[in-house]
């Protein structure tokens, strides 16, 4: 769990004032006392970091007046790295690596562009215009088009026997940003939020930034220790249990059905929200998933986030939020001041295609297509002692490379012969899970999955005879 | 100025737990001691905290042995209001407002549909799609599009002789979230933000949800008063100060050059970011509007926000923050974490217009068309006793109502009669200005502010002889 005693705080609240030059070269700064009285902290706690920043030579003390500034301790703007920004920005480190331009893109959780209905698009553009013909001259409402609201709620209501209304649904640009709005409406800073261990590093990037304290859950391919989630509630007092209980990013674990009934009892017995983002309900090899937990819950403690757009033209950045109204009117409120509600353009391509007879087409032809390229992978990697479980749905293969090899080392020595995939560490909180990776099979093309692997393989075979 | 003694935080802080249930009914809390090292305030605050939700009876005492809470205390799901969220959500009044239908629209200040170039878009889309064609399937850099980055910056550079690189352009889903995202960035709870007098009301919200004290300067039709902008940055040290400064929303003032000249001294002086937003700078009636304020920085502390998918295809929301490369990087980071990019399409559909001769074309017919709905809805309101300075651009009268009106019923009638408009005090971030009201003469026809208004006035009337 993070820790940040009083005194970091305090350290830190000075440290940046100092930098960003609140007070002058040479100017005093307020006494112990008064700047105690106005943080509301212990004395001693100021003095301590008071003289904390007197060993690092940022104040000094003139015999008794007091503590003031010393010559060179706060930045100018130019040299200025990071001084004027708040402490609670956190690097997405996901998007560092997706940055780096590579041929054997093994780090890219997306869709293949070759896989998507592009040509469908151009044709049909037209029709959407035809229809809409104002589409661009108008702002959607804030919560998102009614039409699309209820094409949505109708096909939940069908498919999972959700109980939705239209207005229950708020249309998001993009499953991102529906965690960010709703860790800014739970999520106050030095509160708990549960997360799986490992788990989609944006949502850890997002809640850390809301400064919430996070707690790791281990999951299984059986699903969680339900023991330990209980005793987590119940300790921690957690405002959110993040989770992604279906083809698991990374993983591809899959928690069960009895487990899923347990967990939205427990929500409600220690009143923690259950976050259930759902990218990839429809990439199944087999079976149908079990129904998301959000169909269990009775009493509106289950918060359901799906991304639609990603299998169909991820470009839309289309996803939706459920939850009850009590909640909603919050979301709203925070979806009103983050973007003033997306683009309407982007909603009704969307519904165009949504409610086509394609989309069930694609969907299916997706499905074997992914299906394949997992296999692929896979057969490639059967040489090797690398362990994982076989997914039966979702984009990643989540491995456990040998001792004998270097996480840190294979990365490096990929990304130099142009291959990517992400570190496990990344996916960890407690950046423990050093010797993970996740292979995405989803983006590059059957005979590039083949070459890149083989590639990958004599790499990690030069690192372990060195 | 915002107060909130530490008092009033722990206070709310133990409300907020006891009201969701953080301990059950008759369980003992943490001891007051206790809970005084983990919040590191004093303990005769917490005590007083106690004391406080004792009389409201949401906790009890038991002889010496400590605080308990009192059944009752803690909300059920079904009646909980607002109990879950952060104390720090505001509501959006003016999406309130926005959200009542009216046949006399004078609350948007938004472009006429019939006044947009919708039949271009339709007409050129397929453009798009060919120069583009996996557009959909592809998401856009975090940061933007580099066409798109490249030819805005060019045009700044032309027209304003700004010195801008590609990389110093971040493009956003609207204006709104460009102040949202640097709201993240510069502000920490209690930080002071300054904000002119009336002023935009989502920027209101947007500082308040993050926790920003806000300090007001009035602006003035010559500017704002600098001897006091000067006293206010020394000693209230804000962060930011945001501004509008030309064709002010909601008054249509303009800060004159020199006033410019000197603010950008004031900031790098007391180093106060400027955030300059800077909505309506094309939309002038006679004269060109001052340079911004961003030409004359050269040492980074001003930001620059501008929306350009207002006139053209407000649909498409499409707006460009400017800043240095030493902010920008902390930018991309929170951009990445909200929504991972601006759709792509978006883009290029605006950049398609954008770099088309038809733009100019049209702006100069949309000056025109709001030049005459202006002068139009000042003829009508010429009869009256009400004040307001004719604006030189934008698109709202802010007008001072007689002593013998009284707004608040003047927009309840209003609102019966199916005309709307913004009051003043939604404007006003203390809430003081409570005789003035925001006409908007951009959003329906000429006919229909003619009626709209001489309806208005009428009802006025029956106001003032009731």
């Amino acid at each position: 769990m993070d820790k940040e005693p009083v005194f970091q705080k305090v350290y830190e609240y000075l440290d940046n004032r100092i930098k960003r030059g609140d007070w002058k070269e040479h100017e005093k700064i307020p006494s112990v006392r008064k700047l105690g009285e106005e943080l509301g902290v212990h004395r001693l706690t100021v003095l301590k970091a008071y003289q904390r920043l007197k060993e690092q030579h940022k104040l000094y003390v003139k015999d008794k007046s007091g503590y003031f500034v010393h010559p060179g301790a706060s930045y100018s703007f130019s040299d200025m790295d990071d001084p004027i920004v708040t402490s609670f920005i956190y690097k997405s480190h996901l998007s560092e690596i997706h940055r780096i331009p590579v041929k054997y893109q093994f780090s890219y959780s997306l869709i293949d562009p070759n896989l998507l209905p592009n040509h469908y698009f151009s044709e049909h553009m037209k029709e959407v215009f035809d229809l809409n013909p104002k589409v661009l001259s108008t702002y959607s409402t804030i919560q998102g088009d009614n039409d699309v609201r209820e094409a949505l709620a109708q096909y939940f209501n069908k498919k999972y026997q959700f109980h939705l209304a239209a207005d229950d649904l708020l249309i998001t640009s993009g499953s991102q940003q529906a965690i960010d709005i709703l860790s800014r409406i739970f999520i106050q800073r030095g509160d708990v939020v549960l997360m799986e261990r490992p788990t989609y590093s944006a949502a850890i990037d997002i809640f850390r930034q809301q400064g919430a304290k996070i707690v790791t859950i281990d999951i299984h391919p059986y699903g969680y220790d339900l023991n330990q989630v209980e005793a987590f509630m119940k300790n921690y007092k957690p405002r959110i249990f993040y989770m992604n209980p279906t083809f698991h990013n990374p993983t591809g674990y899959t928690v069960p059905t009895n487990q899923r009934k347990e967990l939205v009892d427990l929500a409600e017995k220690y009143k923690c929200f259950l976050l259930e983002d759902d990218p990839f309900n429809d990439i199944y090899f087999h079976d149908l998933p079990p129904k998301p937990l959000f169909s269990y819950d009775t009493s509106g403690y289950v918060l359901y986030i799906r991304s639609f757009s990603k299998y169909i033209a991820p470009g839309l950045r289309i996803a939706v939020l459920c939850t009850r109204p009590s909640i909603m009117k919050h979301v709203i409120t925070v979806k009103s001041l983050t973007d003033n509600g997306t683009p309407l353009l982007n909603q009704k391509m969307f519904l165009h295609y949504f409610s086509s007879a394609r989309l069930q087409q694609h969907i299916e032809k997706l499905r074997i297509a992914l299906h394949i390229r997992k296999e692929i992978m896979e057969e490639e990697l059967a040489t090797t002692n690398w362990n994982w479980i076989s997914p039966n749905g979702g984009l990643n293969l989540w491995i456990q490379l040998p001792d004998t090899l270097e996480m840190e080392t294979l990365l490096a020595t990929s990304l130099d012969h142009s291959i990517s995939f992400v570190p496990g560490s990344i996916c960890d909180p407690t950046k423990d899970t050093k010797s993970w990776i996740r292979l995405s099979y989803s983006y590059i093309k059957e005979q590039m999955i083949r070459e890149g692997i083989q590639k990958l393989l004599v790499l990690s075979n030069q690192i372990e005879n060195r």
